[in-house]
């Protein structure tokens, strides 16, 4: 998270921000969390193992900055920002078991799976799916139970079939996990879709959620979930780019995996620098998309900026 | 699904109750579920492969004869009972993984991750789990978002931590999978722990369910969650005899495997002889439950008795 901001353009601190916002949904995770004594025990270590591994708690963050621009408050948005954090680390922690990534690390700390076992894994993350919902049912999420019930329906369409788990599944797809090893290989809409499911969704859906909390008009809506969309693509292009360019040591997990992988990225499709072109017009029509929330939306102005800049 | 009923207080054809709700619940089931064709393909087969293997479709019966009782139509009780069928075939998915239970049949046919590849199994589970949520968070659910969300959050907490997951993990430790294969030797109260959780929960939470969609007041909530607990703890030791004492052709999988795998169960800790007259009397409770419910809760009363009776 060292990484530096250069906009001319920068009102505010967003690092202060993102600090901020890191530390609020950390206090209110643990919050909602049962204590690690709470029985079983080992299921409960490994769910907060994972969800406290010192993830940059962006989809948090967006829910956050989202609700700000509707006008609506932080600690009301919280509940939702935590939700959305448990879907993205259960969605890590099963990502990396042996038989889907085989990852070992994850930001430089055992995964779930080999720092406990492969069944703690799967129900550590089947645990934090359902806890997600848990919150989210609350009457303490939003007094309204209608816009409860959005938010949900919402979460479960980002992380679910036509979403996250979808998105997953195409991956594998791609990497030629199935049909006897045959890679499938995906053109440049083929990639964008693969990717706008797998992380694109839930990154569109926090974008998103604070106008669902606010009750913001159909027009702001619309702009959030532009707005969403784009940062999502931003979010991946980096990512991929990072994998490319970075190190190991920075990334916390092992760069260049992608391409050994023969991932489908965008990178790949396109060569360094036209995707990296294209990160910078997103990050303008990022902000174009934010027009009808005026000084209001200036974090989220400044997240897309973070997102297609930062360095790990 | 051969089990005669020889109740001679039956006042009606339960078995016919069961066959209409199955028919019923699996038409819903096909119309809420995304088509095969949906991509990608193979989790959107794999998860209907394993939702449409033959179960008894025991938990959307309890929800549908639940309502029932509470003078609900079944027609709106169909998406809740989906949803925990859902949710049942997700936890089944989940537990034949070769990092759990690692079964290769189940209903006599390849388990999910048999048929396909444990990648796919883990993700068809996600995407089942998620997308119960999906289902119970729509409009069409029930006209009160409250009701809907009341619903939403008793199922997370049935299936969740507390209950199924959380139950699941107390059978592994129990197994003997976890501290460098030390069985955990559990007593009756510790079994009965483990059983209310890993199959009771979802049990009772179906039993409920009823109660909750047709907005019972408490004293038939209070009496359909002691009924639902009870029927949980029948459909337990039921389970555990037939293990004991069943043939694997007829469970459609391995007979006498608990005993191999020492598992916890009230069958191995209180003995055959006492545990069938456990069953009787629970039978019993299960009636005397109901009584608030006069000749409405007649379903219910025959499906505890099925549910101690069944021979598969």
């Amino acid at each position: 998270m060292a990484a530096k901001l250069k906009s001319s353009k920068r009102t505010f601190d967003l690092q202060e921000f993102l600090e901020r916002s890191t530390a609020s949904v950390n206090a209110a995770l643990d919050r909602f969390l049962p204590t690690e004594k709470t029985k079983p025990a080992t299921i409960h270590k490994a769910m907060r193992y994972s969800l406290f591994a010192g993830g940059k708690r962006m989809r948090p963050a967006l829910v956050l900055a989202s609700a700000q621009a509707c006008g609506g408050r932080d600690a009301d948005a919280l509940p939702m920002a935590c939700a959305v954090e448990c879907i993205h680390t259960y969605s890590l922690v099963h990502d990396d078991l042996p038989a889907m990534d085989n990852d070992d690390l994850r930001r430089g700390q055992p995964t779930a799976h080999k720092k406990y076992d492969e069944a703690t894994a799967i129900l550590a993350g089947d645990g934090l799916l359902t806890f997600a919902f848990d919150i989210l049912a609350r009457d303490d999420t939003h007094p309204d139970p209608a816009v409860r019930g959005e938010l949900i329906l919402a979460l479960a369409r980002g992380a679910g079939l036509g979403g996250m788990v979808g998105g997953q599944m195409l991956d594998l797809a791609a990497e030629g996990r199935f049909d006897n090893g045959k890679r499938q290989s995906l053109d440049e809409q083929g990639v964008a879709t693969l990717q706008a499911m797998k992380t694109g969704a839930l990154l569109r859906f926090g974008s998103f959620a604070g106008g669902i909390l606010a009750r913001a008009d159909a027009g702001k809506r619309a702009a959030l979930d532009r707005y969403g969309d784009i940062v999502g693509k931003a979010f991946q292009i980096a990512d991929d780019l990072l994998d490319v360019e970075g190190d190991t040591a920075t990334l916390g997990k092992a760069a260049g995996k992608d391409a050994e992988a023969g991932k489908a990225t965008l990178v790949a499709v396109l060569g360094i620098d036209k995707a990296k072109a294209r990160l910078k017009s997103l990050v303008d029509e990022a902000e174009a998309a934010l027009k009808p929330f005026g000084a209001k939306a200036a974090v989220l102005a400044e997240a897309a900026r973070f997102v297609a800049e930062r360095k790990a």
